[in-house]
């Protein structure tokens, strides 16, 4: 896919898809930095901190959408369908846009304590997004990348594979531990977040397979 | 985008797509309308007669979903990739499928009071509904709207994150509020419905955009 | 489309996607079947049992849809477009995870009973598999069978529908009869994820109407 190299040249370095991209895998690796920063406190007012963080990072991370949005409709020539190239820049969106969620979620249910498994599910969101934007990086150069951008996808789905037993297992000892109705239900919504933002992070891989199958 | 009024000659009246999604759009509209009656009553046999007739709407929406699903297999030239028709009707139905998810939900659970919430989402979801009719009319001529219909798209997006807020409060007046778990589940999940609702209205401008883009 | 029936010569055998889809939809069949015995039976031994195969038949159909992939990556010409074919199978796959989901959970929660629409459920699950594997046969020779295929997808539709009224059914008896917040909060969770299973499998009727409707 040589032709990739050759479109470098011909758009305009401000219509460089390329630039925003790495702007927007980064942003969410600081999201799934803070996350676990908040995964690992117990402190309230450390967590509003870092709620608040990523509240803001959200919004940067919506910005960033929004520019590629825009690029993509003065753009004539994209290197891949403008339609893919959208769907990507979307599905990070939502992966930011689900840890904000969970964050949210802890600043107004207040659990009164974490279960372990929060923290392991922090380390899964965070391994992710750290596969995203290597994945990102990569297809700056798709064809001589292919094999290295799949592998990267293959790593998420198995990640995402982590998560589902991390969930069964955080809902199983909830249900054997938790003796509060209420905070079971809290604690409970904080795990299926917690669950979204890793199966987000796997909707980001098949954009990735969709663009990759495309130059196949 | 010329090709597009060139078109409207070709394609046989019978075949055109405006006149179905400007009654899906309609339609959709009016079941938003029903559900603001519903969330501001709360008497029983109003609600009844409500989400009866959400649900009349819904089997009308579904049938619209198939008429132009049915003239997509039987034009020959489209006015936009069929895929991407297919995936707008199918949007907008996802919609109507929702308010009445909610609708059922009431029916069914019987919550014993409203939480206020529920009247300002059936109020953003009535706002979404009419920025979607809108987008739609203007998709007759996509190339002279542009600008319009991304504005309402951005329109959509904003009241999705109202929404956000909106079900962040409802949810913690709830856990703050309400000392019944089953009244809290029934409360919560109507919530989430409603919720999805948006989230679903969102998706329609998402359907939008990537029509938008394709043409850029 | 005659070209279909062409292209069968000119692919090499061992890049057809038939009978990979084939194996696929066999694959899910064997999933609904094991699903269905599951819940006719609430003896913890036997259940464990059916638990355990429905994962493996899980792992099984995760094999399948990476070799697709793969396949996808490596053919030249492929009987409908390439994203697709990779939809088509992500969804087979989605509805497979989902039924695992609902084992997992009979599993992990332990629900003291289960409540009677979770057999009729299984029967929905079982006959959308059919018809989807019908349906996957039938696209062998996608022009002939068109109409065919298309009566398929409307069957599966209406199978939705009826897991809807199920759906409520079911949450309608637990909210009437079930007295204990953490036995209502597992019944209730197992019921939503049965109504996902057949959601999931609507998607892939979804996908075959977007490959059907590029066709026309």
């Amino acid at each position: 896919m040589n032709i990739d190299t050759i479109l470098k040249f011909f758009v305009p370095k401000d219509h460089s898809f390329y630039p925003l991209f790495e702007k927007d895998a980064q942003n969410l690796i600081k999201t799934a930095e803070v996350l676990k920063l908040l995964m690992e406190t117990e402190d309230l007012e450390q967590q509003e901190a870092y709620v608040t963080k990523i509240k803001e990072l959200e919004k940067i991370g919506d910005d960033i959408t929004h520019t590629i949005f825009d690029q993509l409709n003065k753009s004539f020539i994209t290197p891949f369908d403008r339609e893919d190239i959208q769907q990507l820049a979307s599905n990070i969106d939502d992966v930011v846009d689900t840890i904000n969620g969970a964050g949210q979620r802890i600043r107004l249910y207040k659990p009164k304590t974490y279960i372990s498994v929060y923290r392991e599910f922090a380390e899964v969101i965070y391994r992710s997004a750290k596969e995203i934007e290597y994945s990102v990086d990569l297809m700056k150069d798709p064809a001589s990348n292919k094999d290295r951008i799949i592998e990267s996808c293959i790593t998420i789905n198995t990640l995402e594979n982590k998560a589902d037993d991390l969930y069964h297992q955080g809902i199983s000892s909830l249900f054997e531990n938790e003796k509060d109705p209420f905070e079971l239900i809290k604690k409970k919504e904080i795990l299926e977040t917690l669950e979204k933002a890793v199966d987000k992070a796997e909707d980001v891989s098949d954009a990735i397979k969709t663009i990759m199958v495309k130059l196949a």
